[in-house]
C-alpha cells in the first residue's frame, strides 16, 4: 500500500488523476491539497472538495497557494483547457464540506512527519506548496519516501513545450518553486509532456471509462467534452494526451516508463523562464548550475497501451 | 565565386578553416577580422597575421573586438584547448605585417558597402564584431549575401554544451551579440557543435593531409598535436571534431548538410545563458519570444565523409 498526499490543482486532468488514486487498490490517500494552477485557487479548492463529496473520497482536503513564490511565466488561467470551472464546465453542486484548518503546505509537513519514510506525494500542479513545505520544514526530504511531478518538458520524442518553446505550465507557473523541489535531496521522478504526449487517450477511452468505471466513467467522460474540443483545435483529432494520470501510472508501476538519472534545474528568468534543463551533476565545466546537485528520474518513454489499460482497469473497480 | 570576410579568434581550427577558405577554387578571400575567444584579442589577430604572412594569403586583416558587447560565461580563454600561442604552441614567427587602420566591425560594413549583396560572412568565434557592425549600420542585414556561424547547440545527436550543460563557447562567449546576430533580418545558417562532433578527424586524417598538402598539411599536423591531446584526454580517442571547418564546408557546399529553419534566441543570463534555442516563429503561446522572428537555417545533420573529402581535396590544391 502507498500512502499518498495528491498535491492538485483540479482541473480536468487532475481529476481524472484523483479517481485514478481513489480506486487504485494499492493506494491509501492521506490527503488532497489544493494549488492554482488550471484556474484560481478558490476553484480548484472547490473541485477538490467536490470531488471528495461527490465521490467519497475519505481524504481530508487542505488550501494550498494562491500564488507563486517567485516569478511565474504569464498571467492568468487556462479556462480554454478546463473551462471557467476547471472541470470542463458541467454541472456540478458548490460542495457543502469545508477545507481542513492547516495550509497546504503546512499538512504536507504534518502528514510526512507523522508517517516518517511513508509518503509519497504526487504533485501534478505547479509546485508552489511544496516549495513552502521545504521552506517550513528543510528536514522535510530526509522523510519523504518519494515525490513523484508531473511538469516540465526534456524535448524527448520532439515535443516542446505547452506555455512557450521551452517550457510547460506546471513549472512556468511557479519556476522558482520547481527549482526548489528538484534540487532538494529527497527521490524525486518527473513525468514530462515530453513523455505524456506519448499516452494519447482517444474517445473510444472515454466510451469505455462510461461503459465500465459507473459514476466514475460518466463524470470523466461529461467533464472530458471540453477538454476534448481544446485538444482537437490544437491536433486536429479528437482526443488529448494524459498528462497528470501519468504521474499516478509511474507511482502505481515504474517499470511502465523508461527513466534517466539526472541533475534537474529550472530556468526562473529570461526567454527560457520555465525550461527543465536536465544535465550530469559530474560534468566538468566551468560553470554549471548542475553540478553536484541531487539526481531525478526523468522519464524518457513510456509503455502507453499499459498505461491506458491500468487506468481503465483500476476505474472500472469504482463499480464494484 | 563566393567572397567571403572570415570572421576568427584564431585557434588551432579557425587556422584549419583559413586554409580551407584560403586554397578554396570557389573563394575570393576579402577580409580576415580577428576577435577574442580562443585567445585573447591580441594573440588571435597576431596570429591571422602569421596565417597571413606565412601563408601569403592576400586579404587584408582587421583587428576585432576584445570584450563582448553583453554578459559573457565564464573568463579567460582555453588555453588548454589551443595552446598559449592559440596554435598549439608550435614555433611561430612574430608577423611583421599589421592590421589595417578600421577596427574589425568597422571594416564588415565598408566591404559589405562596397560589394552590395556579395558578401558572405563565415564567423566561426564570438559574434561581437557581426553585432558591433549591426550597431553601426542597422541596414547591414539587407546587404549581405549570406552569414555562416559555427557555434550553438540544438541538441542533435545528443550531444550537449561544451562550457555549460546547454552552452557553446563561441555563444556563451557574447551571448547578446549572438541573439542580435540570429534574430537580424538576413540569411544565417548556424553548424553547431550538436553537428559539428559528427564529423570526427582521426589523427590519420591529419597524416594524409601531411602527406598531400604540403606547407599547410604540415602546419595543421604539427598545430593539431595540441589540439588532439586534449581531445584525448575528454573522449579517449586520438581524435577531434571538425568544428570551425564545418562552416566552410557548409558555404562551399550546403547539400552537404541537412538542415531545418526555425527562429533562433540566445539566452543572455541565468544558468541557461549562452543556450541556443530553436523553436517556430509562428507557434502561439502566450510568452514566446521567438513569435515573428527572422528565420535562420539550422544544421541537423551531416555527410561527414563528404566534408572530410572536400577539406583533404581543397587544401591538396595547396601544392599546386
Amino acid at each position: 500500500m502507498k500512502k499518498v498526499v495528491f498535491d492538485t490543482d483540479i482541473g480536468i486532468d487532475d481529476a481524472m488523476a484523483l479517481l485514478f488514486l481513489h480506486y487504485s487498490p494499492d493506494v491509501e490517500l492521506q490527503a488532497i491539497v489544493s494549488g492554482f494552477g488550471n484556474a484560481d485557487i478558490a476553484t480548484t479548492t472547490r473541485n477538490a472538495l467536490y470531488m471528495k463529496e461527490y465521490f467519497g473520497i475519505d481524504a481530508p482536503v487542505y488550501c494550498g497557494a494562491a500564488e507563486p513564490v517567485g516569478k511565474r511565466l504569464g498571467s492568468g488561467y487556462p479556462d480554454f483547457v478546463h473551462g471557467h470551472n476547471g472541470l470542463g464546465d458541467i454541472e456540478i453542486d458548490e460542495p457543502t464540506m469545508e477545507t481542513e484548518t492547516l495550509s497546504g503546505a503546512e499538512a504536507i509537513v504534518e502528514i510526512v512527519k507523522n508517517n516518517p519514510h511513508e509518503i509519497s506525494i504526487v504533485a501534478v500542479g505547479r509546485l508552489t506548496n511544496l516549495a513552502l513545505a521545504l521552506d517550513l520544514c528543510p528536514e522535510l526530504p530526509g522523510m519523504v519516501k518519494e515525490v513523484v511531478v508531473m511538469g516540465g518538458t526534456f524535448g524527448h520524442n520532439g515535443h516542446s513545450g505547452n506555455v512557450s518553446p521551452v517550457a510547460e505550465a506546471n513549472i512556468a507557473g511557479d519556476p522558482q518553486a520547481a527549482d526548489k523541489v528538484f534540487t532538494s535531496n529527497w527521490p524525486v521522478a518527473i513525468v514530462g509532456i515530453d513523455v505524456t504526449h506519448e499516452t494519447i487517450a482517444r474517445d473510444e477511452f472515454f466510451e469505455l471509462l462510461k461503459k465500465t468505471a459507473g459514476k466514475a466513467g460518466d463524470f470523466i467522460y461529461r467533464s472530458s467534452r471540453f477538454y476534448l474540443d481544446f485538444h482537437e483545435q490544437v491536433t486536429g483529432g479528437n482526443e488529448c494526451p494524459v498528462h497528470d494520470s501519468s504521474a499516478v501510472a509511474y507511482l502505481l508501476d515504474p517499470s511502465l516508463y523508461e527513466t534517466k538519472t539526472a541533475a534537474v534545474r529550472v530556468v526562473t528568468d529570461g526567454i527560457a523562464i520555465g525550461q527543465t534543463i536536465a544535465a550530469d551533476p559530474n560534468a566538468d565545466f566551468e560553470s554549471n548550475a548542475w553540478k553536484d546537485q541531487p539526481t531525478c528520474q526523468i522519464c524518457i518513454g513510456v509503455d502507453s497501451e499499459k498505461v491506458l489499460a491500468l487506468y481503465a482497469k483500476t476505474l472500472a473497480l469504482a463499480v464494484q
